[in-house]
């Protein structure tokens, strides 16, 4: 270690000295409320696109707010000398949506304790991509040959739906030798983590009308259909919840085997039960073995229910019959799995189990299978190693980033995942936050990863 | 029929005088919003009380407006003779809420249209109420021997939650022979109908936490329970939402079965499945054969599922594991099931399937089956007859009054069903009224019935 800390001239004292700016980034970043999902925010997401280009471009990077068919993406380049490699940086500056009812503060207010920085988007993904946008500074300061460019999308967490046609029609422009995507979780703080594959995701709608109207259950109960309960029975159909065992047929059939070895490198990522359990808030899991459960996280497909609409939904039971219910569903993909198939699969089923239904699909993304092995993978090792002390974990995420694999088929290189996110960070939940200590490791670790792969 | 009409003196007379006098009081009525299940109409209610037994005095009825643990009750005497027989008549002048979006009048404007009229309350239940005051008006004016008392709800909408104790209470004071209950429908315009039974009813909550928070599904998914998903299971456990079939062992061990007569007397009502799926606006039913529908709903018990909170609702999918989630199910029962029976064989099916999901009754109300067949029944029968030229056909409300079980516990006297709301009166719906040609057919009804019971 001791060698380490002097290839990179006063990296400390650089990172010490940037972080009231990287605060004040943060700050400024967290309280513009870009959440994709609500169309009442088109604006914040405008504002939040100015301000990542007025931000890239004060490090020098050229930048602009390029136009999809949906929010634009933020795209940059830094070029230093053509005969450099390049690498391309993806981040994501669109949030989840927040219930302030569920905050223990107001979630687009940035807050700092200590080391700790509170707010929406502070881990998921605006903290990481600043840690990226600093280190890259300092990257160009110490004359690290590495050109850089950018890719910070807008509309990540609502399943990238234009980033694909996006990328398509810029990726000539956008040459590049190698991505590295910031955007995953540890499984421990005390232990890195590299992921390289993701699960893909269908989402999915159920949604059942029988009637034009919620109405009395005591004038039309018994005989009137209901559309919840008919939900209910669909759903278990679908699969058992107790086990999460997935009854539709088909389903498992393009699921590759795990290898020993890879499950091997999931257990030695620091998982551990109890505290899998604490960091999420569960009061208990479907099973109580560590391999069971870090397997179904990480190589399992699922089918989850994440909602029902229609009915009464107030206070104490208002004995209606409703009229109208609608089931959010999503399944999981894990690698061979196909979106269509998969969703072909599932649309017969309920229609061969209640004709009435109507299966909708949403936005879905497939699964990303990457190298465990090779420079780039040895390249985040020893990068990890070096900013956090220990050789990482080759894990798998079971999330998912749709624009993974417009990146591997339109720019035709590898994918490398440089995630900061720690459990504890309340990634897609209530309380979300980022830490110091993440930013520092992270500016360190992008670092030595730059220089690294610059002499590829 | 000739003879009929002329045994009560005038009586096409009285009931043209008092015309202005009953659309007048009706409207009063009808502008004060006793909405009893919103807590802001709390002075409402008590203005309605208070016009109420100002009205019951003008006629010589000595009222008063009696506190209970909740909203107060109207209670009201006009002692003839006190060897007379007493009849005890029941209405309530609390309403349904009502969204004005949905109206196409204001509701609580009272609107007359020829022989309609329009706003909340008017059918359900103040236009009742005028009605049978009007017919007591005429009977002590032409010297019918029957004592009379009043009593006039303003928590039926809410189920009567004060209803049991207040009685309980009073009913030393209110001696009488028997009960009339004037807060029920007919199948069809054409077809009078007398209902003779209620189903009960059971309100439960079934809640289960499986976390403290919404968590991130990729994070998650596969490893963590999902409460909706363990909830739609245990609801498709419980019954078939396809049948309606209860699967819980025990549930009909206690339904008393249908005779052929009754159910004869069912389908005598008029009941039409295109006019009943018009009337409620459902697509279609659990079973298209008429007999099936009509006992469904008048003679066998159901499982309901109201509402199922918990998890993403807004727009799109949001793909999160709830840590919640709550279902409001209900229950209506028939003779001779009991409340606390029901109750504790669903709770311990529950506890069976899944002992995490705790079981919570709310509001309960058991069944009412009352007389077929007697002297009440046959007085009904004959003032039906008398009043709107058939002979009604004997029902059952699917529906509940939850002040019929203290009646008949307290007061210990038969109760008759003597209703005069019509199906496309839009009772508990929006744009609901009431008529005249129902009213003039109730005054005579109400005044035949009395004339008849007055000599028992």
């Amino acid at each position: 270690m001791g060698e380490d800390m002097h290839q990179y001239p006063k990296l400390d004292e650089y990172i010490e000295s940037i972080r009231p700016q990287f605060e004040e980034r943060l700050a400024a970043f967290v309280e513009i409320p870009t959440v994709s999902m609500d169309p009442e925010h088109r604006a914040d997401i405008d504002r939040g696109a100015d301000l990542a280009v007025e931000l890239l471009k004060e490090i020098g990077v050229t930048a602009e707010k390029a136009p999809t068919d949906g929010y634009p993406c933020v795209v940059g380049e830094l070029i230093q000398d053509r005969r450099y490699q390049t690498v391309t940086i993806y981040n994501h500056l669109d949030v989840q949506p927040a219930d302030p009812a569920e905050w223990q503060q107001e979630p687009f207010k940035f807050t700092k304790e200590g080391d700790r920085y509170g707010g929406r988007g502070t881990t998921d993904d605006k903290g990481p991509a600043l840690t990226a946008l600093y280190a890259v500074r300092y990257a160009v300061e110490q004359h690290i040959p590495l050109n850089f460019r950018f890719l910070w999308e807008l509309e990540e967490e609502i399943g990238s739906p234009n980033f694909d046609s996006f990328l398509k029609s810029r990726a000539k422009t956008m040459k590049t030798n190698s991505v590295v995507i910031s955007d995953t979780v540890w499984i421990n703080r005390s232990q890195p983590a590299v992921p390289y594959g993701l699960r893909g995701l269908l989402t999915l709608t159920f949604t059942l009308e029988t009637g034009t109207k919620d109405v009395h259950s005591g004038l039309t109960g018994g005989a009137a259909r209901n559309p919840i309960g008919e939900l209910c029975k669909l759903i278990d159909q679908c699969y058992d919840a107790t086990t999460g065992r997935v009854k539709i047929p088909g389903f498992y059939e393009d699921v590759v085997p795990l290898k020993k070895e890879q499950l091997e490198s999931f257990l030695a990522s620091g998982f551990d039960l109890e505290h899998f359990c604490k960091a999420h808030g569960l009061k208990s899991l479907r099973s109580n073995d560590a391999a069971t459960v870090i397997k179904a996280i990480m190589s399992r497909p699922t089918f989850e229910v994440h909602g029902i609409t229609g009915g009464y939904v107030g206070a104490g039971v208002k004995t209606i019959v409703p009229y109208r219910a609608e089931a959010k569903i999503s399944c999981r993909l894990v690698n061979d799995m196909k979106v269509d198939k998969t969703f072909k699969l599932i649309k017969k089923f309920v229609k061969a189990k209640n004709p009435d239904v109507q299966v909708i699909a949403h936005a879905s993304s497939p699964p990303y299978l990457g190298q465990f092995e090779g420079k780039y993978a040895d390249a985040a090792r020893e990068a990890m190693r070096y900013a956090f002390g220990k050789t990482p974990a080759f894990t798998r995420e079971g999330g998912t980033i749709g624009a993974c694999t417009s990146m591997e088929k339109y720019l035709k290189v590898p994918l490398t995942f440089l995630g900061l996110s720690l459990p504890e960070h309340g990634y897609h939940a209530p309380n979300e936050n980022y830490d110091w200590q993440q930013t520092c490791g992270g500016i360190k670790m992008f670092t030595r990863y730059f220089d690294i792969i610059s002499r590829f």
